[in-house]
């Protein structure tokens, strides 16, 4: 039985290594504003499947009290990221280990590439509603699912390897529904298809999912920014069927209202993960000299208001 | 001596036309929230140019209580222009009456043309920083002068006619720096190269013009928006020099930091002028195959703060 690391128990990383820990995984968290709370009072998931609680979890607030792991989930938001190569050396089993990528945006398997050099890396897409409420509290609200793929260097469509085979087989035994893909560029894409709008324009019109699809216009504007991806996406060689943009906006009426992850960061004034999410994808498109008006002027927008939200600078 | 009628008692209404009275011209003005207190207290100006006092004016709240008048100053926001139907017959003068539109945006000349069918129309386009900061007081931070155009029906470059000529002599002897051009349609687009970037982004990013211009990225989006325009207006026949972008960059940040008369409109829950400055540009651009992502996603975004901003909804 593979042993797990989770780097960052907020949202993401609370929720899925609690299902994994309740499934009998042996899962070893890192934390940083949580550890005291977490280490005293164990993790409180407040699900739409079914509350649980689990008294005692192993969790640190140091990377160098960690025991070497089989499996290290990163879910730290992107903006921590440069603590990646402090971290990974040092807690990654040499002879095997996996790393899974569990944030928003594009770039991130390229640097952790970077750092363990070994093609072991694996992107996992979460296509849920789950928000820190409170210390070492995760309150889940709809959906769940994890879609993943194998990373390959050259970011080309690839296929599914045994390790992305192996990861899915843990998660489904920790009763999370997970499904598999041959290209993670197509899937970070599709990924980003609803990122990018909802994101952006939550923290731009201070709007939550419902607020946007309901209102015509900003209804509209989604669909031109969904329409820019998929096109931009598909010259960087990654094909998104035009029908998934009508998917897209459905799923999201489906949604309950809900405040994107960036809005929660903007509101409690962290840093957004505006570079991950816009900066990214802005120059990938914009290096193969594709025009993506819509994309850089979120960007533009998203920077000017994350930079006004200071307090994050001072704390950091 | 031409009569002056002033068709809306605001910033711009009450500055100009308080300008004129101060000239010795006769001036009827027309209020609605300022009515009751301009009656008894007349119109308080502070300018950078010298404060002045008019203790007493010719203040109306009825139209059907105001004279004949030579020249109609139409200074409402556009948001309130289905009223001009019923002023104007009323108090234009049939023979040889002009009336200026010194509004934002474009397409008010044409509604008013549908209006008196005639063309003694001219575009009158205020470059000022002024703000109505109480009842029937002004206060006048910046700049000041008007562009004066002749309007014709087509939109097409003209001459300047003999009644532009007339009307900046009277508001030159009013001690107003004006301008007379040949083309409006040129004057009002150039006008919009100013007025879409820095009233929409006001708004959207809740900033002043020296926010915007001192951040990189917002600097750089308003030089993409201004491109886009100029793009647009000079496919649509209306030709602007590319190097007008970086002196309308240059000017505003010679600019005291100025909150746009659109973003004073939103924080007073008013109605924004979003259909004259952004959807009238948009639609004509729209109907010429003239492609415009950042005007339309402005205008998006606009449109949906607009709408949410309910108050004056209820109001009206």
């Amino acid at each position: 039985m593979k042993k797990y690391a989770v780097i960052g128990t907020g949202a993401i990383g609370g929720y899925y290594g609690a299902k994994l820990v309740k499934a009998g995984f042996e899962v070893h968290f890192l934390a940083r504003s949580d550890y005291e709370y977490i280490k005293k009072n164990g993790l409180v998931i407040d699900s739409k499947d079914g509350n649980f609680y689990l008294p005692q979890v192993n969790v640190y607030n140091n990377v160098s009290q960690m025991p070497v792991c089989d499996v290290v989930i990163i879910s730290l938001k992107t903006t921590a990221n440069n603590i990646l190569p402090q971290i990974l050396p040092v807690i990654l089993n040499k002879e095997n280990g996996i790393v899974i990528v569990m944030q928003n945006g594009i770039g991130t398997e390229d640097f952790v590439y970077s750092i363990v050099k070994h093609n072991r890396i694996i992107g996992g897409l979460c296509f849920i509603c789950v928000q820190k409420t409170g210390f070492g509290h995760i309150s889940h609200f709809d959906f769940g699912h994890i879609s993943f793929a194998q990373y390959s260097k050259d970011n080309k469509p690839g296929q599914i390897t045994d390790i992305v085979k192996s990861i899915a087989d843990d998660f489904t035994k920790a009763q999370i529904k997970v499904n598999v893909e041959p290209c993670l560029g197509t899937a970070r894409w599709k990924k980003l298809v609803w990122n990018i709008p909802y994101s952006g324009l939550s923290v731009i019109l201070s709007a939550d999912t419902k607020e946007i699809n309901s209102n015509p216009y900003t209804r509209e504007l989604v669909k031109n920014i969904m329409s820019e991806i998929c096109t931009a996406a598909s010259r960087l060689g990654y094909n998104i069927e035009k029908s998934f943009i009508e998917q897209m906006i459905q799923y999201t009426d489906s949604m309950v209202p809900y405040r994107a992850s960036m809005k929660i960061d903007y509101d409690e004034k962290r840093p957004m993960e505006v570079e991950s999410i816009f900066g990214n994808p802005l120059r990938l498109a914009q290096k193969a000299n594709i025009n993506v008006p819509l994309i850089e002027t979120l960007y533009q927008q998203l920077k000017f208001l994350d930079e006004r939200n200071v307090d994050w600078k001072v704390k950091s």
